[in-house]
């Protein structure tokens, strides 16, 4: 399936020369009509003055109708002059849609519309480059522009990251019906263990959906699929997750449907992500199984994925079980030694606390791939969970001890 | 002053063949007297055999009369034979230093030897080539061995760490008096944030300690050294910190003498444990200052230097203090961004929240030494901690990619 925007949204990127190397650098995302929206924002502490900004935004219960994101600048740790220039950007896009008269015909007003940041920390946002270049990404919207949009927020990304997922009512084999299609974009690496090039992502959908029904849903989705990706164990100050639901499509699928929909699309971006990790050269699944808890198994799921010496190992391509029993053990969880099993792909390597006799070859062969699994059982009880992240490489080190040059 | 062993101890290192490239692998200390001992070990909830072996004997309370260490093999995840072979270690030790008939002519006891061990997890030890081993480093003993003995529990380490330091009672301006020694040598990166190398260290003193004394100056010790850098942000299965004190200068010193010396001993060995850190190309100080209270500071701090992102930043002699503030911001602390001051070296990057107008060439050139400080002003209160951590090069990526092939 080709992912494409759900019904009633235009998508836009533009170039606007906030990014030094004249790439797209400006998103834009309208819907015709209002939408209902629920957003997770960093637990940093330090947050990113859009993130303050929305925070309000969606406290106070506006409908937004636009989100309009600049890579190439966080404006983080930008004081009050921060703070209004987010104001201004939401009244530029406010200001440039009015004047289509698109359909529905509402005016729209700043505080209809969504903010969000991404790059560098402590430089003022280029507000000339955003006065000249909202026109331009309005200009630009299409509802083709889905792929656009997700180019102009990459930073450190070397691949777009888009999702999609759709539910029919009744099913496709019983008669035409209505279709509520979800699709998001994504950039950067995790909510929790986010690097500084920070994770935003939007997911769109032409459902009816509640306001209530949609934050539940997006704080189970976000639960299992941004929380349970890892790149470095650092978490940004500009991260935010918005999911934005239109009513387009008349459709209004039970909780549940909600639930899994946006999971899948969730998931799917957060795994992108992950795969697209900073000097990533592998992509590593660890499941976890055998906790007292769900907690239990993704704690010690993200403690393995966050290890740097696990992480090298794997990019060594050594199965170096050692270091995840060793990550489990540090984890803060009950772990107990003598009841943990380590495979390597199919290859059993550690068995009730100790070695078993696995022939080197067959371990070392299951680190070969791009794709890695491990699987750590814990033995303690039935709960398991899965964490995705990608392995600690050379090139990550280039990327970030330069990123500002 | 050249380090040199307390009165009454002597001690070895030899090569046993436990590593592969035929370097000293075994360490040997001797005392001729027993000796009061208090230890600290890793929190890891996977222990390796030597740690659990000796939990026991510390928490029995024998008086220890030697420590006897290999690199190589770190008798982890080894299950029951490995508590076997730590046993058989400590035995082997016993009954060749009983052979000797040292001063003082107590017969030595399996229960007087404290075992480490520091390497590859998953392997069980050599015992032949303890065997072998083990009468060696005894006829090789010596009141000048203190550095053998530092040389042969290296693994990764570039430079063998030692470090000491005295005190003399009276004055030595008041004419001739008792003196004490403490002497000490140490191992791998730290003992919160351990590389898989492990952290391993004892200190030795001839100085007379209660063992109520000994336990407390350790914690306190231990808090401000091994408890204050960071590596890479792993725990180990197998760090343990002894000291063992033989009392054979007559010399008992207040409690506070004792933990200012041992703190001192141990922040020396610290503080080039990190400067050592696998592949550390930067020694970087860490102050933070105006905390409520001193676990705040000493978290934020811990924080800032386990943060992949600001240690290769550091690599890159990038001044990107956005990273310091993030990381701040995600410690778990409530730190307030408006209050937050920063500075490398001398330069003024950050003041209350807000980049400063620095010449970015000042802060790049303070990035440029070996050596480099940092202070984060939290501006909340009076307390401080330091920090001490290295910058995260290639040469880690290459070291922890390839440590067991």
């Amino acid at each position: 399936m080709n992912p494409t925007l759900p019904k009633g949204f235009r998508a836009s990127g533009v170039a606007a020369g906030i990014k030094k190397n004249g790439k797209s650098d400006l998103a834009l995302i309208v819907s015709e009509m209002d939408c209902v929206a629920a957003a997770v924002f960093t637990t940093n502490k330090v947050k990113a003055a859009p993130v303050i900004y929305d925070q309000k935004l969606i406290a106070d219960g506006n409908k937004l109708r636009a989100v309009v994101i600049n890579a190439g600048c966080a404006n983080a740790c930008t004081g009050e002059e921060g703070l209004r220039n987010c104001e201004e950007t939401a009244q530029l896009v406010a200001d440039a849609i009015s004047g289509l008269h698109l359909e529905g015909g509402v005016q729209m007003a700043a505080n209809n519309v969504f903010v969000m940041s991404t790059g560098v920390i402590g430089v003022q946002l280029p507000m000339d480059k955003l006065r000249n270049g909202i026109p331009l990404a309005v200009s630009a919207l299409s509802e083709e522009g889905l792929y656009a949009a997700a180019h102009a927020i990459m930073t450190t990304d070397t691949v777009p990251k888009v999702a999609a997922d759709d539910i029919a009512v009744p099913k496709p084999d019983k008669g035409p019906g209505k279709v509520a299609h979800f699709a998001g974009i994504a950039k950067g690496s995790g909510m929790i263990h986010p690097n500084m090039a920070t994770m935003l992502s939007v997911v769109m959908t032409d459902a009816v959906v509640s306001p209530d029904t949609l934050k539940k849903c997006l704080d189970v989705a976000v639960r299992k699929s941004f929380n349970r990706i890892s790149v470095d164990g650092d978490t940004s100050t500009n991260d935010t997750l918005l999911v934005i639901a239109n009513g387009a499509s008349g459709l209004q699928p039970d909780p549940l449907e909600v639930e899994i929909l946006l999971t899948s699309v969730c998931m799917d971006l957060a795994k992108q992500t992950a795969r697209d990790g900073e000097g990533a050269t592998k992509f590593i699944t660890i499941e976890v199984t055998g906790a007292r808890d769900e907690k239990m198994a993704e704690t010690v799921g993200r403690t393995i994925a966050k290890s740097p010496l696990v992480k090298t190992a794997f990019y060594g391509e050594d199965a170096n079980w050692g270091r995840i029993v060793a990550a489990a053990g540090y984890s803060g969880e009950e772990v107990a030694p003598d009841k943990l099993s380590l495979w390597f792909g199919g290859v059993h390597v550690f068995a009730n606390g100790t070695p078993t006799q696995y022939p080197e070859e067959a371990a070392t062969a299951a680190m070969k791939s791009r794709d890695v699994s491990v699987k750590l059982d814990l033995g303690m009880g039935n709960a398991s969970a899965t964490v995705w992240t990608c392995d600690f490489s050379h090139e990550y080190v280039t990327i970030n001890g330069k990123y500002r040059t």
